[in-house]
């Protein structure tokens, strides 16, 4: 039996709250250089640490063993859809990145500014990484001359230097299709294909893009070194279905950064705009108690300071958390998960595959009898380890909304 | 989507050196008798000891809760492969521990040989077990008057007691096959028959068998109570994707005992000969590092004591297995993992199911602040209890041998 068919089936509406809490990137590795210690077990939090004695522990693989995800998947899966199921291309993370607001349905690609010799052979993928000033006149340029392929709207997105995104919206329109990047200098830059020849829509989305290209390389031809441009991972935003019907919850997202209110949004969460810091998201949380059944609530910066591998800033980004989650527990939810969408160690400065710490408190989860919570502490957790996609499962159960399977 | 397909499309190939290290039947129960220690509990393992301040721990599970595996499955799980997916059949793994060198396709069966009376009625299926040294002779004696059953060349070779092996070559053959065996006295010996009528590769090699027995029989006919024989596990060597194409590792085997090597190259790993100790073989592991990327050490002591069931031998093995361990480490591979294939709890006197515990050890692994590897630290490590078929990609994973998946 299909399990996703059987907690739906078991699924009760409740009155109940819950609250998933993402630190991005928490989790970390203990390794000598920092006395074996994580961040997490370093900082002094004396908020958690209180919440800690009465919650279960455990650790959460975000895909499947020794696989890093990108924030897309690693996000998926905490909203308990499983990220090697439900696919996003990364033109379409790139576009929530940069705050576009999407359709279903919508194409989009990742795009940068490059270099082409007199023959069309590139010669610089990114043209000498021209200053991000550059690339917004570049993206008005385009978007002033090119505004519809046929019947397909294009629309253009500046990035950080080089990079930009463009997203077509028009009828019959999918990906994904192959890149229009030879990946490498000293090729010219390849047409795309449909990724299955047999797919009527992916064949439009190619010839779209060829006219595309047809129409807007002209228009930067003089513009060296940014005389072209390239796209990759052009993919359609795929259809996944709403976070509210299949949980029986009204969801809100709680975030700064766009790329993460973005993908909150792809699953049909409410987007808040407006909260700055962890302490105004917090208050704001406070102030749509009532509104929604489910607080998706985002803090960028331990992803931040991992990827820097600065250990001492992720251990205060960590206590800065701490200082303010008694704002939150003001109106305690009835259900709260503590936890990151997968690890960013510094010792790895980046994103990786360790399972990240989760935390799991509600008058049902019982207590591990931790002091703290902690990657080690996890580890003893009664959670044990897991897949992350089940854990909205454990908040549902936590929060009583699973009849009983069979009698 | 398919995970190894996934596992394959992020793969990168490094300069690593990944080293797995197998105790075989490593994992032991602590239990009353034995003082509520195991052999590894017990064990003086100073170099383990310290090792394991600076790994992760965990346990794995070879195939399934609560199967026991061969030495095949739990093999072809630390290869990373299946064991449900790519089932061995016994007649090779016993050509392959007899040291017999197969190639693909070769149809290997378990013989022995039996007493029958004047109507050819089993009543003795191991032939009063007659020694070695008859086996032999009359092993010789069949090889020597049965070389070829039509185009199918024959390779016989003797094993302990009443048992031996035979190997069909040749083309168009495939297993499995029924036994040839009534599998109890009082019976006579059964037409084998193809597992699959419709196979027609199946149906030419129970014909070969046929004939084969037509041949063989009367050269024993009056070597009572040696006059008979039964096959049994009768199949084919299955198609396993080569080992240096699915993890882009150029693998080496260095092992003692022909069953390990045979294993080891059931997946294409490079076979080496020479080292009879485990000293040896560590020693060797230096003069080869250059040569390859994925090391395959195979140290048998474990097991074999505690197939015995005796406690004292095999936490002996373990401390003779420790005081060699620094060769290893010499030059230390960027990962290094050391467990068993599964548990040979001493309790038990052969396999088991129970999870064997793990060590994973890289510049990524972090510690799990634990003073020593043991079943019962185990336990409490960061990476939880898993299927063995993961570990290799885990290795992979702390090899930084994968590019991170999504955006």
């Amino acid at each position: 039996m299909n399990l996703d068919a059987l907690y739906s089936e078991l699924t009760l509406k409740t009155n109940a709250k819950l609250a998933l809490v993402v630190l991005d990137g928490l989790g970390d590795l203990a390794i000598r250089e920092q006395n074996n210690m994580t961040p997490l077990e370093a900082a002094v939090t004396p908020n958690l640490d209180a919440l800690a004695r009465d919650s279960a522990q455990g650790r959460m693989i975000p895909v499947a063993p020794g696989i890093t995800p990108g924030s897309g998947p690693g996000h998926l899966g905490l909203f308990g859809y499983d990220p090697l199921e439900f696919q996003v291309g990364r033109g379409v993370i790139e576009a929530l990145g940069l705050g576009m607001e999407l359709k279903p349905g919508d194409v989009c690609a990742r795009a940068n500014f490059a270099t082409l010799d007199s023959k069309g052979i590139v010669t610089d993928r990114r043209a000498g990484r021209i200053p991000t000033e550059t690339c917004e006149k570049l993206c008005a340029m385009l978007s002033a001359r090119v505004t519809k392929i046929g019947d397909t709207e294009v629309l253009i997105k500046a990035g950080k230097e080089h990079r930009f995104v463009v997203v077509f919206r028009g009828k019959d329109l999918e990906g994904p299709l192959t890149d229009a990047d030879p990946n490498r200098e000293g090729f010219v830059i390849p047409t795309v294909k449909p990724r299955d020849p047999e797919n009527a829509k992916q064949r439009k989305m190619a010839q779209v893009i060829a006219d595309f290209y047809k129409a807007a390389m002209p228009v930067i031809s003089r513009e060296k070194p940014a005389n072209g441009f390239l796209m990759r991972g052009i993919a359609h935003q795929p259809h996944i279905p709403l976070f509210e019907d299949r949980y029986k919850l009204k969801p809100v997202a709680l975030a700064v950064y766009p790329m993460y209110k973005g993908l909150a949004q792809l699953v049909g969460m409410k987007k808040i705009e407006g909260p700055q810091t962890i302490r105004e998201l917090f208050e704001r949380y406070l102030v749509e108690y009532d509104r929604f059944d489910f607080f998706f609530i985002h803090y960028k910066y331990t992803d931040k300071y991992g990827e820097d591998g600065n250990f001492a800033a992720k251990k205060k980004a960590i206590e800065d958390f701490d200082a303010v989650l008694p704002i939150l527990l003001r109106k305690k939810p009835d259900v709260l998960a503590i936890t990151g969408d997968h690890s960013t160690p510094c010792a790895a400065k980046g994103h990786s595959w360790h399972p990240q710490p989760v935390l799991l408190h509600s008058k049902l989860s019982g207590t591990d009898k931790l002091e703290r919570f902690t990657e080690t502490g996890a580890n003893q957790g009664s959670l044990g380890v897991f897949k992350a996609k089940y854990l909205i499962r454990l908040m549902q159960a936590n929060a009583r909304m699973f009849d009983k399977f069979g009698a």
